[in-house]
């Protein structure tokens, strides 16, 4: 697998990965219906770095990568992972998670945070134990799921120090 | 005292307001040379609700309101607060907190969350305790205060059923 700098000519398959997530609607408070235009302007915004997993030439997963606030709060990296479903269980959120861990450190951030994890995606949420990350915080009911209602949702947190 | 929609001619007064607060750097994480242009753009977003706080026909405090997610997320509310100093301690905080509060069930709102409360404004958490709210989550070090440091930032959290 080959984790490198999203250029132009991955917007396409981006944007299929993006749609595909964002429409399950179960891991990200983004509109189910969002544009392609909206949504690739998101993910390419100027703030940003963006990555794709390649394997066998196909684009196996995408991540952004920037700073969680502004100004004072501008040491604490944010990211956002997406694997479409048929490229699950292989590894390659592992990878790109300590991918990204390596770039935040490289670009100088001390740390990352996740503002939103659904507490109901128990494979996400080991994950990013695995790598390093504990529940900083939970908001009661505050993420709607298609098929569980409200559920709880965890801010996630570690030092890269 | 009077709450209510801010409008253009207010825009001024904001801008005022938001630049002591932002220059003095230790309770948003936003540039403190922030220009007035993306400060009122920012203010003034379209996904908010911006409100001013009269008093003898002077603006005393702003704040704003909106969803603090989209898509799965969009009912919880999120605000932001901002008194200059020489206006403080007469309980215009908390006037534009319970009103705040209540627009955010007009609205619609199930609960309202803040994402950045530095842990070093002691009188503001004091504040947000007493009208509800709660810490729900601790993030370490993630706010560079210009005398303390790094210290830590809260997440607060109320539900408005």
């Amino acid at each position: 697998m080959n984790i490198r700098p999203a250029v132009e000519e991955d917007r396409g398959a981006i944007w299929n990965i993006f749609h595909e997530v964002v429409a399950a609607g179960d891991t990200y408070a983004f509109d189910p219906q969002m544009s392609r235009e909206d949504a690739l302007g998101y993910w390419f915004r100027d703030d940003t770095h963006t990555y794709v997993a390649e394997r066998d030439k196909t684009i196996a997963g995408t991540f952004i990568l920037r700073a969680n606030q502004g100004g004072a709060g501008s040491h604490v990296a944010n990211a956002a992972f997406m694997v479409p479903a048929q490229a699950r269980g292989r590894g390659i959120g592992r990878a790109m998670g300590e991918h990204c861990l390596s770039e935040a450190r490289r670009l100088g951030f001390r740390a990352m945070q996740f503002n939103l994890v659904v507490s109901t995606n128990e494979s996400e949420i080991h994950l990013w134990k695995q790598l390093g990350f504990m529940i900083a915080g939970t908001l009661s009911g505050a993420f709607r799921h298609p098929e569980k209602g409200y559920v709880d949702v965890y801010t996630m947190f570690r030092s890269l120090l």
